[in-house]
């Protein structure tokens, strides 16, 4: 036997127990006669004790062990002179009367603390080691109890859990698929699916009401800090059901969450329409953790003579309060061209200072006199001490650049509270993008997404230049400005889904080859569905208040999608590429 | 809103009340001025009543729908005259006052019941109608709730639940691995789990002390009707465990299953020996639930002038008691050509018939005389009315033969109970197997497992030909025949899993290439660890007494690794290939 107990489980009231604990060295000390040392395991840390006086050999064998050797201990509970009250086990020590080194260790490549001094790249290629700090460790127990809460809820509204196949077709539609060659069927390809989404809803159409599954998802796309290749989703779907039904559901979930892992109960979430998020806004994802709502200027600053203003699409701006003392010259300066930057691209940046002093100074002075803006400022609820922040030109880019500045001021500013949580329902999206580059729509959503329900016969019938405005039932779950996931009513009329993909430029061809499957299930009686998925990695870090998704999973890949612990991805052998009937057309530029 | 209750939530108690359901027409008759609709769903039936008198036009509606259909339907419950006792809601039905059909149905290619008359290929391309059907439909609750149950009684033991990668590191070890190739790395690939083995091991160094997982795993075979080339797993690593903490474990996970899902109390799991096991039944998994041991017939049959046997390193048998009446010498024969098929491929079979009158008859009975005979099958306990099978040949194969005789026997006498469980742990496996073609080891169980400890000091230092003999900690459980999982303690100790690689034939370089990551692992404290994973699929075919895994799985592929219903795998874009790199070396016949 390796334990009675583990290092976690040890109180005041086992003193006098002959117990066996086994676990890793987190630290040892000497003292006088005396050694101490923590042993670690998953569960918490307990003390031993060797005395040189009493045992001789046993404390110098313990003198001898080194961080992360792991060890097994046998000894007595015994309370402790000066008691670690930071510490569940911190009344008690064991009296260790006999010990074994179950394993050596190296000195680790970096240390075991909470925060490491070991880089991102060494931390992936040990991250055996990583996972051994206890903020690691917390995250993936954090998301082992979350996928649990969200089972348990979900199985309490009848939702069965229903694995779908990982190995299934390529469709050209959406995100690059990573696929798979198949050695029986030979010259063909497997995908890894994207989303299970034509299977959810196939679900629905064969009968089984509520569906959900956590569930492993690929996209072989480039990778930013945030995005990982294989990435997990709250995946769910709903038949015979209305979009607020689905809301309501899902709001649920999202409470029970809450309370259960963080114990906070959040009040009913709001919806707000996509285009009001855009025009308060600037984004289909507002963070309402703090306000600076945009305000349209468009009415009260053309008509003055300054051009590229009476030129402009649009002019919105956004007021910060209590900052004109603050900011320098030189701090408005970096600012804007913090704006200039290729991210976010604004040609520059307008601001009105409002002094403490009832002056005013602007970059537009020149073509607006002070009492013009001070009248501005006052009209549109600025106040001595503010400055207001403008930009004005085509609508959609103004508006994305000013929700740049605006979440960048909030950060500034301090608006945002820690542990605060803003929920956001955002609702009615439009249902087609068009796309300049390619000069054809995209799904916003994407191809099974019902337009809503007063749309869907101009949908059928109307004009193709119109059909930009058409409004889906889709929808989005946001929180503090991360959008945790989203959904939609789905399409279950063929006609209408053949539609759908003709006005996203699919040929009558394409379409059946590559969704012939679920056209010919919309023909067997397809109830009513829609349904909503999250993103279950995104959901732990907002959860812990975090933006990186990263230290939520286990085995992580880096930003040019490699396992660096594994080395992975790998040449593999000559037999299996003749297997798979495949030739590698990459010649290294070394060969 | 599509419905205020499920089409199985009514009963005597709601009469009266106003109703919505939503369902799918299961069929609908004419009994003069009625109309009868039993609507369908996930939750049950319910009866619809349309009344010809009261008002035609919604009663002629309800006579032109066709099964399938998607209807909503509202109206009052009503107590019926004629009750279903069959149907929980059999006591009632709706006075329906309005009828809206939600999405009609063409005529389905086979009937949506309980025995479809649908081919199995059919039912694969339709498997959205086949999932209509209760049987499959209770399958893949069932499945849902054995793993709710599996994930409840395993998190109450302090497991944690880990997502390990999908994305890995091909490994010729084992099985084929479906590969993906990589876009963001040239001319290499990831490949697909077979098991996430070595991951689960990291997580025990990494300090989890308990992790689980149900997972999705992944091989390249080719296909037999009970395999599937991606399949779940219930993956379990446990650290500072022995193997009868880890037995303790799984058989208590084992019967609680069969108690919440089957209200089967089992009883304590017996154990038996790898070596016992082949002795008793030819087979590392034998199915206990009927007797029919292997009884060895060498001492007694050798030295009598019989060649055959004389020569032979194995004479082994079984008494099938009560047959003789009954079998036939055509029955024999016949049985004799069915052992003879090259699946089983013995050279014959020797029977002695003791019959109900005493008298012998044996296709040896020109070697042995009817009074050695009578003697012999006396002294092995058959009695008047039994024929005794025996094989003679090479050790394993003979009894391996044999394996395949009992089992047979044992289902066409009958000896099987329905809904008898047996369970059994077979321990103490060999841990290496030579293989004849190759001309070197492979680990029975996978390159990890150790062997037992008291061999260890045998494996590190002794002579290679003995290696054979080394026992591993390796267990499988096996229920009524059927190896539902297997595992075994691991090795923990670089030297130790180096001289494992060397016995299996790897290179210092191919083992460093491939698992130095786990070698490196070992250096820095890994604890004593070990684990065991079952397969889900066959579990929830157990549990059910069925053989086919593949109606467990919502979308299985046929053995051609196909899905029937998307058409996977196929082709892809040129782009595709392009982007990663690759050219197809498969040329049709017919190009």
């Amino acid at each position: 036997m390796y334990r009675t107990h583990n290092c976690g489980d040890l109180r005041i009231s086992d003193v006098g127990q002959q117990v066996i604990l086994s676990g890793w060295v987190q630290i040892s000390r000497d003292l006088g006669g005396l050694t101490f040392v923590d042993l670690r395991d998953r569960y918490g840390i307990t003390q031993l004790v060797f005395n040189m006086d009493e045992n001789q050999s046993l404390c110098e064998l313990a003198r001898k062990l080194g961080r992360e050797f792991v060890i097994k201990a046998s000894g007595k509970v015994r309370e402790r002179s000066s008691k670690n009250p930071n510490r569940p086990t911190g009344d008690i020590e064991i009296e260790v009367s006999q010990l074994d080194v179950l394993n050596e260790s190296k000195t680790p490549p970096f240390t075991i603390e909470d925060d490491s001094d070991g880089g991102d790249e060494l931390r992936m290629q040990y991250r055996y080691l990583d996972l051994r700090r206890t903020p690691l460790q917390q995250n993936i127990l954090f998301r082992s109890k979350l996928a649990i809460e969200t089972r348990k809820y979900l199985d309490g509204q009848s939702f069965v859990e229903v694995e779908t196949p990982v190995l299934i077709k390529s469709t050209p539609e959406g995100a690059r698929d990573f696929v798979v060659p198949s050695r029986m069927n030979p010259g063909q390809f497997y995908a890894l699916p994207q989303s299970p989404q034509t299977f959810k809803q196939i679900l629905m159409v064969g009968g089984f009401d509520r569906y959900f599954q956590i569930v492993k998802c690929f996209r072989d796309e480039d990778l930013r800090a945030d995005r990982q290749p294989e990435f997990t989703q709250i995946d769910c779907e709903m038949a015979f059901v209305t979009r607020d039904q689905i809301l309501d559901t899902f709001e649920g979930l999202t409470k029970h969450l809450f309370k259960e892992l963080k114990s906070v109960s959040l009040s009913d979430f709001p919806k707000m329409s996509y285009d009001e998020a855009m025009r308060r806004y600037g984004s289909d994802k507002p963070d309402l953790r703090f306000g600076m709502e945009f305000i349209d200027f468009a009415e009260s600053m053309k008509g003055q003579g300054f051009g590229v203003f009476d030129n402009a699409e649009t002019i919105v701006g956004i007021v910060a309060n209590d900052i004109a003392e603050s900011y320098s010259n030189k701090d408005l300066k970096n600012l804007t061209e913090w704006m200039q930057r290729p991210q976010i691209g604004a040609k520059g940046l307008v601001y009105i200072k409002y002094n403490q002093d009832g002056t005013i100074k602007s970059t537009i002075g020149k073509f607006y006199d002070d009492e013009f803006l001070l009248k501005l400022a006052e009209k549109h609820g600025a106040k001595k001490g503010d400055i207001i922040f403008m930009l004005s030109g085509e609508d959609e880019k103004t508006r994305k650049q000013l929700n740049e500045l605006r979440l960048e001021m909030g950060q500034r500013m301090g608006l945002i509270k820690e542990g605060d949580f803003k929920p956001l329902w955002v609702i009615d999206f439009p249902l087609l993008e068009w796309d300049e580059d390619s000069e054809r729509f995209h799904a916003m959503h994407h191809p099974f997404t019902s337009p809503k329900k007063e749309e869907i016969s101009r949908m059928m019938n109307g004009d193709h230049a119109t059909m930009k405005s058409l409004k889906a039932d889709a929808y989005d779950l946001v929180i503090n400005g991360v959008e945790i996931g989203g959904g939609s009513i789905r399409i279950h009329d063929r006609e209408l889904q053949s539609k759908n993909f003709d006005l996203l430029g699919f040929t009558k061809e394409e379409a059946e080859a590559q969704f012939g499957f679920l056209l010919g299930a919309f023909e067997y009686g397809a109830p009513p569905h829609g349904g909503i998925a999250f993103g279950f990695d995104r959901l732990c870090a907002v959860l812990n208040g975090k933006n990186s998704i990263r230290d939520f999973i286990a085995f992580p890949k880096n930003n040019q999608g490699r396992d660096m612990m594994i080395d992975a991805p790998s040449k593999i052998d000559n037999i299996q590429m003749e297997e798979l009937f495949l030739d590698s057309t990459f010649k290294p530029a070394d060969s």
